[in-house]
């Protein structure tokens, strides 16, 4: 399959180019960046000197890029990936779009979390979260690729929310995030030592994936959650851990919370089930696409806690988006997927 | 005052050394360590080079050492303070024992969470949290100094407590702590490249700071508080932030939270108010014995999220130990700890 | 190929498992540990689960493993590799030593700096840099796997002291390492809290790897070689710089030493020439067998100074294994090693 | 004495703020930002929050700020000190300058590395490192602060060279120093994902600092030196470690090394040698004036290598202003400055 970056040089299109070099059935023919057009993508991330050395292009004239191209990976602040999405309406190319355009089934909360109109209201859409809308995603010709911090919580709740099994108004997810998350733009608060030996939370109460969980939560069980949830900020590279707290209904035995996670997940490759009592950790996923799940339950306060990790650039943005890739292609879910991965 | 420190090899002992190297009023007469008796300190910690080079003691002839200290602080695991709280009871020496042996009103607490059986259940002995147990600790004869995660958590949520604005069964306290709080013992778990750019939690459920922070709330409260509290690794030095998490009762508005912060703390030198909307670094009281506290409230959801960062080895140890100490000896609180953070 | 790994618990050989896992003809048949011999191999390095579950073994049986095995990878301590080596002399299984047995053309140096008895002295060995024992490689039944400072280091200076351009009683090698590379037994001066924020060198004037420098360099030249080398600790996991400095010969113009370097490497995949001026960072080579090298020319001093940058475990490792591997079966020597550097 | 901050908003300017709120005989009266006139400087540096609080002044007008204060301390790039000793000529005030305006005896030097035009040429100066210019500093009106590798540096190095063991072309500083040393602008290359678990060279043969040390070393011995200086970047936030080589000359034994060290050090205060065979740690001296050495005598290569670990932002900057500032003051030189290094 031809391939496309558009907006290649953050560090999901940087991750997306790795994985995709290493993909035995995707041929990456364009990259963008409007900041660095003509600049070779090896002088902006000078680790893939050698692998892939030929100039990024402009995104100026999308259409081409359609034309010759089976699926563009939109890598682009909010906002753009709909224009994009509208340009190319009438071409046969696929979108698989890193960003939130395209993750609401609502455009109205979009509009509200992210406050920027939406001018692609009407485009048919898929949330692309495969080990929940894989049948969706098959046929998809638009997929909103879910986001880092989302896909560890939702993953992590789904078999508590599906079976039944919590108080949906008891959710309590706080997460923590290395800072490649934040992108690459340099900024003050994530100047090196600024950040080095100091630990934060941040967007408390209004984090733009609150209502995205939340989405699909709701989906999983038909009624609308609200939820609290907390980023922080660790002093690392790569990695999401999720802590995720619920109150268990009242007759929910131990052995059922088990029973929820194996049914869902038993036959997932990318979730690996460390089971109960286990802690994954952010480092057994660096590099891969698992998300790793453990759960533990608290007799004194009847909750439930899972820990999900991922690697926020793989599972949470640039590895997922190659797995819905290739559930949309119909190829092997794993194809460019399968390596382990790297520790320490 | 003579000043003399049980077990000085732990990292907690020698961040109490480095503070009361500088405290104007202690001087440092007998430093153990049964591991080490008679290498100078300055081998141990060769950054007390010069200014600490005499040899360690052994703790073996307590009472000599008793007999010669206005004040003895103690930085041994559980069930060792306990011992030496016994060996010197006909002596006039004062105890302040960072450990956990001392800081439990019911020692069958202690003795459950701690599997140890207390052989001084019957000591007179106060909880060496200042800001709540200020009064108690001037005349104290023992004095159990609050634990790191248990000053960072209770200080948060004191004055939601006291004021009755949250509901009880609601708290979750979802804390971060740099590596140095698991001690300076060399194990797997802590070995450089198994923690780098790696994070993970621990202890879900059942850590031993759990019954600590319960008991100080509950005092302020009248009532039993049972809370959820999980402890993780972050990937650097020190400095713990502390994320609690609380459902507010349903009649409280966001001034009434402000004013609860401002009238439990706003004569406390130790306590910064950043306000409500703030956040807190741990990096902001890194090396002092500052607690930072911002606030936040959610009104899709209903919670008040408190975040508290503190220096895990300075107010969550030594630091504290010597706040006590000062408060004690009728000294200004002050002594020894107005340094300013070290940043960056 | 079937292949087994002896040592399979130490870092290199959890790296060297990561790659076969991905090469395309290779069987991981055996995997040994004797602390850990019968527990799986995914419960003493997590991130395996689901990839390499099987329990690893004992080597105390090692002819029935060289009997299964077309090669063996060894990663033992100092004087185990060759015991090997003499046990399975009789059997057709090829050797990679990840160790420093095998390293040496003369055993007596290897005595001198290791402190231990060689006892199968009279083995035939070939020195496992491909880029410059390439042709010996092919054929030997036992490859003594170069070292990682030494590869780094080797690699920068071998064009210069190939073509004679360098003083060569002027060599300074002044490197620095990330912690995997040294190892993974928890011991106090690698424990988290020790190296974190801190740097500082080791081993000055007696490091092992100084001998191995000194005789590949020697072998260039046909000149015995007697040069200064120095290790640094960086607080970090993975990565070696190693910045080498050698006075110029009189006449030697800038352009000779740019053509050195073209000459040696210009076909060399894993050796990508930065160029003159230039920096290489470890960040760019991480995960990835690759080399990279800048280099400088100081007028005033009349020095050159040349500037390597590896993966410690990958090129400086298990990469340059699975390389000499691909060498010696005469397969495509990029294979199970064509992957993109993970960045950040 | 009544001292100002010029430049407060630069790491050194907010460690230098550290340091004078702690010292006895300082009242910092003014401190400026001209990108923050009017800020408090605590919301700049949140970490001084209630300890000082006032705001950030302009230096337009820095004679009322000359008149008002007895010293100013001066922490702005190249080029701008020169300016304000010109606008203070006439003021009795004196002047201590972390930047490099007046650190050169000869300013065609100067003029040279640092491509800016000296306006102060015939300024009365002394440079700032007490160690070797005490007596010239006690009535200096202007003091040129030593710089951080610089200081670290020439601290190895002055015992031999004043004592004529070394060959003097034969000198090779390689310096690693944390990234606070860089500055607090936030660019790309100090972006905290780009430098996490990254190492690199950067200043190879032309990094400013390599003329100061050739100047204070040549003083020591009478015969301009030319030498080689490079420096690297350690992803931490403070420290600096210089491995200093050179050859040593025919007849010089270990001991007269050692003599030499202890010769010129024995009475310093901030200098602790740690011996011959010791290797200083950057965590050793963290937060503290000292500047520690240890040194080694390869036999094989004849040369002396010496280690060198300062704090770049105290002995490297403000510790070292205050240190001189104490000297021009008549004070005792460890005022303000005795501090314990903070550990771990």
């Amino acid at each position: 399959m031809r391939v496309s970056i558009i907006g290649a040089t953050g560090y999901a299109g940087a991750e997306l180019l790795r994985l995709l070099l290493g993909h035995p059935k995707a041929e990456v023919v364009h990259a963008t960046s409007e900041s660095h057009t003509g600049t070779p993508l090896s002088e902006v991330y000078p680790h893939f000197l050698g692998l892939f050395d030929q100039p990024l292009e402009s995104m100026e004239d999308i259409e081409s890029i359609a034309e010759d191209s089976d699926f563009i990976f939109i890598g682009l602040p909010a906002g753009h990936a709909m224009e994009i999405g509208l340009a190319v309406e009438e071409y046969s190319v696929r979108i698989i779009d890193l960003g939130a355009d395209y993750r609401f089934h609502d455009t109205s909360v979009y509009e509200a979390w992210y406050k920027v109109q939406h001018s692609h209201a009407d485009a048919e859409r898929v949330y692309g979260l495969a080990e929940i809308y894989r049948n969706a995603i098959k046929n998809a010709r638009i997929i909103g690729n879910a986001g880092c911090y989302t896909t560890a919580s939702i993953l992590a709740l789904a078999p508590l929310v599906k079976e039944g099994l919590i108080d949906l108004d008891s959710i309590v997810i706080d997460a923590k995030s290395g800072v490649s998350g934040a992108g690459r733009s340099a900024k003050l608060p994530n100047h090196f030592p600024e950040l080095y030996d100091n630990f934060k939370a941040y967007g408390v109460a209004n984090h733009r994936h609150t209502p995205e969980i939340e989405q699909a939560l709701s989906d999983l069980c038909g009624t609308p959650i609200v939820l609290q949830f907390t980023p922080h900020l660790v002093p690392m590279s790569r990695g999401i851990l999720s802590t995720c707290y619920a109150k268990l209904r009242d007759d929910v035995a131990a052995d059922r919370v088990d029973e929820a996670f194996n049914t869902m997940y038993k036959n997932e490759y990318f979730i690996r089930l460390r089971g109960r009592g286990a802690y994954p950790e952010t480092k057994y996923v660096r590099g891969s696409n698992f998300c790793d799940l453990g759960w533990h339950i608290d007799e004194r306060t009847n909750r439930v806690i899972v820990l999900s990790a991922i690697d926020n650039l793989v599972k949470g943005a640039a590895g997922q988006a190659v797995q819905n890739f290739n559930i949309a292609c119909g190829f092997d879910e794993k194809l460019g997927l399968n390596m382990a991965p790297m520790y320490p």
